[in-house]
């Protein structure tokens, strides 16, 4: 007989030592509390490791994609990756609502659900993987079934808003953008923008799409303000 | 001729394979950008791994530390212990402040000596440390250099402060301590405390101080109640 762990397991591609912990991943703390006598925890500590393992694992896939980004992004991306609605939806592809163990109450109200109850889960079986198999497993995992399921977007500077944010906080002067160039074949359009603050051109950017090219200055501009700041000249 | 940066890593134990990384863990912004030519990069990227880096090494610690604590007491204890004055008490103990590289202005206005910026090299310190080395090296000077130097009372629950937080938060009642037993000899002293919330005794507990009886009765109200909010019983 194949039990729901096994399934589960085949399905993500892992198989733990200690099934226990995976089973411990899956126990709300509500399911704990009609089982005392139950030899399993809830999973409220793995939660606790998981959430750092993740966090971990998210920065340094970052760290080696982006080799050029500025701490600013990498963090403004990361938060993005591992907040409750991202971690919610890696959990629901996954089919881990199936899988959580929950006290009668809390199934009744909709727990099974519940966005934040399933960002835990999928922290704790983090955590429990990371226990059971190390780092370099909960790398392939994330690589299988996170990482390669990003939005490409997401994983983009947004320099134009940063941009705007530092000059509305740092400056009473406008901001705009100019295209000033068009060039290359249809099949290869390259665009050429320029950004202005106040009366003056910070930065030139080149890209394939005018937004391309102007995030590509607005960056320009951003390095060149915050060494101005840091610089004291 | 030996320079300071082999000084600094005698003391520290360590020996990195690209002593580049070490360098840049001390470069602040303000020092590269009065050196554009220089090949090493500030330390800013190196921060927001080694944040990560850090957060995991601590959590894996104190959930191996102790078994029986709540995920609400391993996350207290983690954020006193990863917080900026505990980093910045680590780095100063270290003599990171000697070595930081920081540009004219920083320097003036005093950066050397600046919680924030100290806490921060710690953290980038500890990200070079994990790219050159790797999780074990991390853990092992973790263990001499900090875990070694915590007070013990700060890894200690403080169950009495969160069963007040809690009382108050979901209760209007009124909560206090009785010591009900002294017992043992005078060398092996032993006492006996109970909670009481409004009418109701909510834990005993047994320690060899009233405050720790104290703590430990709190503990078991502490479980009590949680028990009851989640089973909804």
């Amino acid at each position: 007989m194949v039990s729901k762990w096994d399934e589960l397991q085949a399905a993500l591609g892992t198989r733990f030592n200690r099934v226990e912990l995976l089973i411990q991943a899956f126990t709300h703390a509500s399911y704990r509390n009609e089982h005392r006598k139950s030899p399993i925890e809830d999973n409220e500590r793995l939660e606790f490791l998981g959430d750092a393992v993740l966090e971990l694992v998210v920065s340094e896939y970052l760290f080696h994609l982006r080799p050029d980004w500025p701490e600013g992004e990498l963090t403004r991306l990361r938060a993005a990756i591992v907040c409750e609605p991202s971690l919610e939806r890696f959990a629901r592809n996954l089919g881990f609502h199936h899988y959580v163990r929950l006290g009668r109450g809390e199934e009744r109200s909709g727990g099974r659900q519940r966005p934040a109850l399933l960002a835990d889960v999928f922290e704790a079986f983090i955590g429990a993987l990371y226990l059971d198999q190390g780092l370099d497993a909960v790398r392939a995992f994330a690589e299988r079934h996170m990482f390669a399921h990003l939005d490409p977007s997401s994983v983009t500077p947004d320099y134009k808003t940063e941009l705007q944010e530092w000059v509305q906080q740092h400056t009473a002067a406008d901001l705009h953008y100019e295209i000033v160039e068009e060039r290359g074949p249809a099949h290869a359009r390259e665009f050429v923008a320029r950004v202005i603050v106040g009366v003056e051109e910070l930065g030139t950017g080149v890209g394939r799409s005018k937004k391309e090219a102007e995030q590509h200055a607005a960056g320009e501009a951003l390095q060149k303000l915050k060494g101005r700041t840091l610089g004291g000249s």
